[in-house]
């Protein structure tokens, strides 16, 4: 779609909404009706995606209570659209200085500016990381379905700067509890270091966040171009600071030979199994019943307390200082974000392989009771 | 859109067809009237992906010659659907063999057979890298139209395997006249040994095309999920074996530091201009007027001659061998596919921009001649 | 788009809620930036949706208060999603009784209840003629942009019942000051007594709403299946009650001949004009640039205080006496709805069609100060 | 979707091809896999849209063989996009004399031309009803599986200018016998008799096709925009000619009383049934599983062998006298169009609905065999 603010082809989400304006919000259209459905459930997720009380997280206390506007009733989804409000709480009026009018090194000030001829300069307006909380939202009702329908999502981070986790001390427990989302209590421990040694220099760290996608049936996605890998591709690099966007084994596929790359089928007992998931499940954009695994690398924080050279809206060279506070990484609150952007592409295949076999559709009509 | 043939938003293109039956083609709708448009701008784009006469290319011999069958008038385009068909000529009914009821690893076989419940079992169907030649062809269009918009498009091979390009011999006018589409005669003879040790072991190799795009302006791309990089994402990560996607710095910048990775704006006379291009040309999802960089990264050929494993319809174990012959790499072929794709992502960014700003519109329609 | 929900290609509305929920609400995205745009702008075209003080007016009384949640930055359009936000305030719960699990004949229960397997049985949830305050919301900020390209749109009851209006006594000023919305105030009288005499009998009426735009260029519009008409005819048949659509002499064109059917062409100064407009101003899909006129026939509100026949959920025969109050006709309130659907059409067909001509395209990017 | 020529949300046709360029066709995609197809199933609906042999009949030759390029393996679906070409055979390079710079009156010359700032002036080019083929073609493949699933079609000329047919004398055999697609002998003669005195006065007659749609169950159609009636409505619209769409009762409604109007639900046995059908099988756009009634006014053939008034390119007052010969009404060959439109508009509705529910996704993915 032409605009930007819509996604999904069955499974249709639209969302709104500005760092400073009344709030966040999105409208989930296209989901089935039937389902339980709960403030609780969604306020969960939204929970995740929240700064905790710690030495990484922005102080900024913003209380991100959804409230259901519409699509639910009785406890149950309607089929009609889902509409979520998370109300802006913090925000203040307050003197933007000269962010007013230079343009942030590394934000999209200057690029919206130049698309729109101005531009809503109150902490990034639409294209503030703020704007994925309606994403997150709706993410939880799609990952909610999923769970109904057999399937798992789990991200974590997987890196940040330098500091990786170790795959051998994996524990998706800790996803929740540590500070950097990692599930490995030493590289968190570490990580925070790395962290706080950034801060120290006025500086910031990116990092690694990986998805694994447990359940999804074989024969899932779409051929060409809305293959399941493409669309996952599309959902991620959506999300702000994400520069990279891994399927598998991802660049390092491009050093494999196809012998030790190829995936080699054998029956396990009835079930069709693979040997290996190089391909992190997905052949030819359609799923292959092994778990899906993909990944996003995400750049530092722009925002950085040091000076840096810009310019303004009048064409003048200037010298910028960013004040106030802010996240040294993204990494840790955008764990949530990936997670839910996956289980909207991947419910949304789902949805719409509901109607790719004939026998399936004619069983369904011939068969139900009128 | 659902079903996985359409591309684009204001430009529009379906694709159709399949490896071994009648053809393969294109409907491009949405491209505006008035631009010249000959057979010839079409086949040399497709010329630039068929095999040349290397070691390395498959020796099918299709002509692939593209017949415009709608939408050009009088030697321009029309405003209307351009309808482009490209016959297959050399398939021929053969033996299939085992590969009628086998699935052969890493390739779409079984994930196409779970999806449909039956299968084309020719040389993949729909699945063959065949298809990306409808893409090509309407990608030469949009091609046309951003040169004339000033937008010039520069895709490479990066890296085979292990083999890199030097970016200091980097001399575009060998793109096309090496074997690799390397950018770089002696990276292109030292890729050519590496292949030839590929396919003397009976196995394939991976690697890396980069697509270099100048000329857009400022401004072009959309906010949240409709992101330039994100519409770049979908677009390269849809086309057969890529693996992962890259944006300028890619995986690197979840390395970097804030203070390396943002780009300084500066005035350069009355241009905005930046001093670096970590980000790739891209800023919040919207161009920044500089160059946009992306890269993909290829997995090897799944087809090898070496036995392997795998299972049958029926649900066996089964040992399958290749036959024929296959290119030990699909990355010289792809170069022009990824740059179709962008040719095709940028233009429909360029076209959804012009109905950015009221001004501009105010102005078209107040001043023009009834 | 499968869902429902969503309208427009390039400007893009999603709408939301349901009769007795929170509230109801639209998502416009698409909309240029940098128009002005207060919350008066849209309130005025609420309230002409709003009932009167009269004897044919539900006495449902909602404030209708929209408010602005985003999308608009010091008093313009930022060119993002623009939120909108109608609390329902005067719902009450309250004693459904037999409307719970009876089907009320000529209102959407039992379709619903097919569809989803439940429903929303208060006031017909998303079936309730409330939800069109969502289109109003929006169309009035399309009809405000449209004012500003030299487009205006004009609808008013035609008919309501046998009822006419009288061409010659045509009064625009009446529309918003008859209960009726007829521009002609002996109608107006006539219609109020046979609606009374309905009321009285305790039933319903329906009638005939007519809306002329005036002002599109001639061009606007596409070929084949998106048509101007057919996408009007999609907007108009899509506000329930509507159960026909006309395009200029619509009906009677069927009667007609080819030699009196046809409007010659002719110049008038320098412009191209039609003797005649029996097309209302549409050929091939496409505006002529004379007055756009369609047409759209309401059927009698269902909702009538006899005892009806009916059925249950349990599959039961049941009859049925509605309670309450309703409006014997629902043309006056449609009329401002069928204007806003106008309006939200020829907007976005205006949009699309400012990239049809290459020549136009490449006087914008290669003139355009970068 | 902006560019004109794509149509459905599951079910995507996409049509192409220019009254005089190298042939028209259709790609649609999103059609289920598994479904027998031949080139027959096609050819006989494409046999119903060309010329008989009367008096009425353009004398245009064209064999219209449809070629099935893709999409159907061993003689079924394969879910993969179905790409449809039909040559043209009998255009041929003529001298069109003042046609090539005149805009003839009712046609879309004018319109083109305003749009597009030049045109392909051979026949109409992609205005021309020969573009109907392809939607014939496509809904061929659509109404063979509405079949499977118990939904039938039928639709007939219920009028050709003054000549209606009477219900009593309806035969559906002789739809496909007469000249005028009439389901009544004496109906098709009269009819014809008034179509050659229009021919004797060098005029030209319009006419009304209904069609009626039965099997389709309770249930069938979405919410608000995409109301059943709604896409209905802008599926028949979009054929060029038509001037209104009616739903039932249709423009009749506007005079009905409430009392009257609805429909009684009763139970018939088992099955919720309906007293009478004035909705014509829609309520709240959602299928009562009632029979669809709709019906469309097509205005008279603009192609008449009188002098015209009307301008030139060069904006010159002319007068145009058509050459050749063209068929005095449009109705008959528009029939199967009209049907068609209808089956391809259901279809889709139909698949849709397979995700409505969440109950029946559980089942589907919790049962199936992985």
């Amino acid at each position: 779609m032409a605009a930007g603010s819509e996604f999904g082809s069955i499974l249709r989400l639209t969302t709104w909404g500005e760092s400073h304006g009344a709030g966040i919000g999105a409208v989930l259209d296209g989901f089935p009706a039937g389902m339980e459905l709960s403030q609780g459930d969604i306020q969960k997720y939204l929970d995740r995606r929240k700064p905790g009380q710690t030495a990484i997280a922005t102080p900024r206390k913003e209380a991100d209570e959804v409230e259901i506007l519409s699509g639910v009733f009785e406890g149950r989804t309607t089929g009609t659209p889902i509409s979520l409000l998370i109300r802006n709480t913090s925000q203040r009026s307050r003197d933007y200085g000269n962010l007013k009018d230079c343009f942030r090194p590394g934000h999209a000030d200057y690029t919206y500016y130049s698309k729109y001829g101005f531009r809503d300069y109150r902490g990034g307006g639409r294209s503030s990381a703020r704007e994925t909380a309606g994403r997150v939202a709706a993410g939880a009702i799609a990952a909610k379905f999923l769970g109904e329908l057999g399937v798992s999502l789990c991200a974590y981070t997987k890196a940040i700067g330098p500091v990786s986790i170790d795959e051998s001390r994996f524990d998706a427990a800790l996803i929740t509890q540590t500070s950097t989302c990692m599930p490995d209590a030493a590289a968190d421990r570490e990580a925070m270091e790395y962290l706080e040694n950034c801060m120290a220099q006025k500086d910031s760290a990116g990092g690694v966040i990986e998805c694994r996608i447990t359940g999804v049936p074989a024969g899932i996605g779409d051929p060409v171009f809305d293959k399941l890998d493409a669309r996952i591709a599309q959902a991620l690099m959506s999300i702000g600071a994400v520069k990279a966007v891994e399927i598998g084994d991802g660049t390092e596929a491009a050093l494999a030979r196809g012998s030790s790359n190829n995936d080699a089928f054998y029956m396990d007992g009835d079930t069709v199994s693979k040997r290996t998931n190089h391909a992190g499940g997905i052949l030819g954009g359609i799923s292959d019943g092994s778990p899906i695994l993909c990944r996003v690398h995400v750049k530092p924080t722009p925002s950085i307390f040091r000076e840096q050279e810009t310019v303004d809206e009048s064409g003048r060279d200037r010298t910028l200082l960013i004040k106030g506070r802010h996240d040294p990484v993204v990494v840790p609150r955008a764990v949530v974000v990936v997670e839910c952007m996956c289980a909207l592409t991947v419910l949304d295949a789902m949805l719409a392989n509901m109607t790719s076999r004939a026998d399936v559709i004619r069983d369904f009509y011939n068969t139900r009771k009128q």
